[in-house]
Parts: structure tokens; C-alpha cells; sequence
């Protein structure tokens, strides 16, 4: 049997993204060695009683010993805690990487912390679903989707190279641009519109309460798609807008700027204008289709 | 065998809807003779080919003569001009519904346009696809949905009972109300969600075209789900924003309270009303699967 892509794999945190991996990694490297790592003793059991992991433990310094692959897969704002926690422990040559939805942010808090005798490859499977927790992953959540690696100009090619055949593995394209660059398109195709989803059903929970009845039980129009989006996971959601403030609330502000123009044309009654957008906007779709991201 | 539900149905509007409640009568209601009406030769083509019509003509006046049951699925802003056309060739007693998204706009169009002989029941089927034309009709489509009729004070209730049977054959749940609530409800359910939608996919459509490939790319993290939403029929939809104007407008205002509320906390970097906002967001997802609407 050839030797396994990594020898002991270090996942810190075991949630929706974490612990998919580690379904992919017992599928496809069974050669591979899986320490999982939670701070609740609850997740830790979830992850022992699913089977995904050879060793569990809350401690990320014990977590990282020895491995060959650290994959941090926390919310964003443990990440400045990790880094110094797993940083003296690290095993020389180690690559760690991390599935982080901001790539600057995470680079921020990563990069100083860690030692030069380790490779830094942020990267960030684009996949998921509105479900949280290790029993909500599943292998197949990431096949045919987007990876985006965000390395750094000194970053290894090889280490590149490894992470890149890692969510390969997992069935995702994988792609490579610079974490600024990542974090303008995202605030777009994902930030934006879980943030315009969280208002949405948040104004209809506002709503009086005969009215917010109806709209739950009318609600296949449309609204239900929105309320699937702002199910997501709340920490990782206010970790991510508070992360890429600057990108979302350029994005927002162009967002709102069109809406207020749509506003305006419904006001005056400006059915041209209204019909040419619509218009426009089933060439995106057709895209995206060609595109096989429908 | 029993008699069928109606004799001979007139549909005015061939289209994702008509075209779908065409299949349903066709498989369960075998003795109904079903004539179409469209303005195109294409969509009478479509209809024909698609063996849903026992009868198809351009012409409104036509299809509706011995009707015992009319069916407008035309888009809002054709109605104007359908009533007159209608009014003189409809069979007494006969019944006329509809189906289009606002109901306040479809009453003041039709009512006053048709005699005192028929019998009118405004309806609401909210069901559909981002697609449109014929070809894009099923019969399932309906299944489990909620059908809102809006009968006015004066209709009669044998007239509603027997549209109320036909939405329940296609697999509906039947509710009544008043026409001004279904429009308040539905600007919240729907209208708004679509506006939404089309805004953020038309902000998207007018990035540099750098960040615009990358965005369709890079589509699967929430994004795809609004092109879907702003995929559905241009028409319909600037037919539907001008004719409920009012209510669309005010949760619109409702909204952007509501997003200027979360940018603000954003640009502050207030992760706590985040958090809480978000997380209050989950509660309604859940209420929306125990309604069976997910």
C-alpha cells in the first residue's frame, strides 16, 4: 500500500467542516491517523461515537504533537487562542492550514504565531450547509464545490501542492488567489447574502403576530429559501462579518444603493426599469449553471 | 362514471401555472374539456404538443363561450384587458378565478368588468419554479402547498367550495382570507424575498468583470440560491411589484431598518446584537419545517 497523503492529521475543531473531513480522510486515506480536537466534551463524543477520529482530546497543544497536517476548522475568533496554544508543539516541516471563511483575518491571526519551521497554506473549502455540529458533516459535502487556497508570497509550492491533493481528495476544485481577493468575492456570493437573509427573517420575526403566523405558513414564495440561509450557525456568522468588515459593507453599500433605485422605480410606477433588471439577472443564473455551481 | 369537477375549463394563460393545473386536470379529472387561450402561436403550439388542451385559441372571447369554469393565469397587467374581452361571452353561472400574486390589484381589474351571472373567486395558488412557459408545468408542483383564495363578501360559498375542490385535487391545502391580508402576507413571503434577490443579483452583474467570473465561480455559498429566486419570469414579476406597491414598499421600509440596524452593528464591530440576532433567525427556519413548508 502506498504511503497515506498525511501520516496524523490534527483537525482543531470537529464541527460541520471538520469532522466532513474526517469522514472523507477514513473513506479515502485509511492509512491516515485522525486526532480530533473540541473544546466540549460533548463534540469530542459525538466525534468518538461517530468514528471519525483515533484519538480526541480538548487540548490543542497535545492535539498538534506529531502531526504531519494541522487543520484548524474553529470559528475565526478562536483563532487567535490557537495559534499561540499549538505554536511551541508544532513537528518541524508541518503543514498547517485552515478552512476559515476570511483569509486576511485568518492570516492576521495565524501567521505571526507560528514558527518558520511550519507551512502556512489558508485556504477555505467553499461548501456547507445550514446544519451545524459532527453529526451534520457528511464526505460528500464537498464534492464538485470550490476550494480557494489564499497562500502567502513565501508559502512552499510542496506544501501547497499537499493541501491542494488533500481536498482534492474530498472531489473540489481547487483554486488559488491572493486572501484580499478571496475575501471581496466571498463578501459578495456569501457573506452578503447570509447577511440579507439574517434581516429578512429577522423582519418577519418583528412582525405582528397574526401576520408572522401566516407568513410561516405561506412562507414557499421565496422566504423559505432565505430562512434556510439564516439557519447557519450564529458565532461563525458574527466571527465572519465582523472579520470582513471592510469587504461587506462595501459590498452592502452597493447592495443598498440598488435596492434603493428598485424602490424608487416601484414608487413611480417605472415598470421598464423594473422588467430589464429582472431581465438581466436570468443571464447570472444561466451562468452559474453553465458554470455547474446550480 | 361521476361527473367531472367542471365540464369545460377555460384557461386563460398557458404558462408555468395554467399549464400545470392543465396536467393535474388532465390526470384526475378526465371527463373535463380543457381549452386554452394564449396570446403567442408558440405557447398554443407548446400547449398542443404537450397534449393539455382539448382546444386552443388566441382569442379570450372564444375560450371562455360554454365554459363552467375560467381560469386566468395571465400576467396582472393583462387583466385589464382580458375582463371586457371576457365579460360578454361568459355562460351564466359560470365561475371565474384566478391566480395571480396580488390579489387587491386582481379584484379592482376584474370585478368590476363582469356581470352579475358569475360567480368570481379571487385565488392565490403559491406554488411555482423559477421557470415559465408550458414546457416548464407539472402537476406535482402544487403538492402540499398552500392555495389562498379571497373571495369577496358577496361571493358565494357553493363558488368557493367548488374552486376550493379544484386546488384540492391538485394536492393544495386551501386557506381563505381577506384579499388585503394575502397581500401583506405574500409582500413578505414572496415579494420582498424576489426584490431582494433580483437587487443582490444585479449588484453582482455590474462588478469590475474580474470580480464578476469569480462570483459566478465561486457561486455555492449562498449566492446561487438568490440567482435561482431572480431567474423567475421578468414580467410577472414588475406586474406583481407595481400592483402591491403599497405593501411591498412598507416591508421594504420594514427592512432596510432592519439591515441598517445589523450594518451598523457590523461597522462597530457589535458581535453580541449579531450573535443575537442571528440566532433568533434559527427559531423561525424550525417553525417553518413543523409547518411542513421547508
Amino acid at each position: 500500500m502506498s504511503a497515506p497523503l498525511f501520516e496524523r492529521v490534527a483537525l482543531i475543531g470537529i464541527g460541520l467542516i471538520g469532522s466532513s473531513l474526517a469522514r472523507v480522510l477514513r473513506r479515502d486515506s485509511p492509512g491516515t491517523t485522525i486526532v480530533a480536537c473540541a473544546r466540549r466534551a460533548e463534540t469530542l463524543e459525538a466525534a468518538r461515537r461517530l468514528g471519525i477520529a483515533d484519538a480526541t482530546t480538548d487540548d490543542p497543544a497535545a492535539a498538534v504533537r506529531d502531526a504531519d497536517l494541522v487543520v484548524i476548522a474553529a470559528p475565526l475568533s478562536a483563532y487567535a487562542e490557537i495559534g499561540p496554544r499549538i505554536a511551541p508543539h508544532l513537528r518541524d516541516g508541518a503543514i498547517v492550514t485552515d478552512v476559515g471563511s476570511v483569509k486576511g483575518a485568518a492570516i492576521d491571526a495565524l501567521q505571526p504565531t507560528l514558527p518558520s519551521h511550519v507551512h502556512f497554506v489558508p485556504g477555505h473549502p467553499v461548501a456547507g450547509t445550514e446544519h451545524s455540529g459532527p453529526e451534520a458533516g457528511f464526505a460528500e459535502m464537498f464534492r464538485d464545490r470550490w476550494c480557494i487556497l489564499t497562500p502567502l508570497p513565501d508559502t512552499a509550492p510542496e506544501a501547497v501542492a499537499r493541501v491542494t491533493a488533500l481536498w482534492q481528495l474530498a472531489g473540489m476544485r481547487v483554486a488559488t488567489m491572493p486572501a484580499e481577493h478571496h475575501d471581496k468575492v466571498l463578501a459578495m456570493t456569501s457573506h452578503l447574502p447570509h447577511l440579507i437573509a439574517y434581516t429578512i427573517v429577522g423582519t418577519a420575526t418583528d412582525l405582528e403576530d397574526t401576520l408572522k403566523s401566516e407568513v410561516i405558513a405561506f412562507s414557499a414564495g421565496g422566504f423559505r429559501d432565505f430562512t434556510r440561509i439564516a439557519a447557519s450557525d450564529p458565532v461563525m456568522w458574527r466571527d465572519i462579518f465582523l472579520a470582513n468588515r471592510e469587504a461587506v459593507l462595501e459590498m452592502l453599500q452597493r447592495f443598498s444603493e440598488d435596492l434603493t433605485a428598485l424602490q424608487r422605480a416601484i414608487r413611480w410606477g417605472e415598470g421598464e426599469t423594473l422588467e430589464k433588471r429582472f431581465a438581466e439577472t436570468r443571464a447570472i443564473r444561466r451562468s452559474i449553471i453553465e458554470a455547474k455551481q446550480a
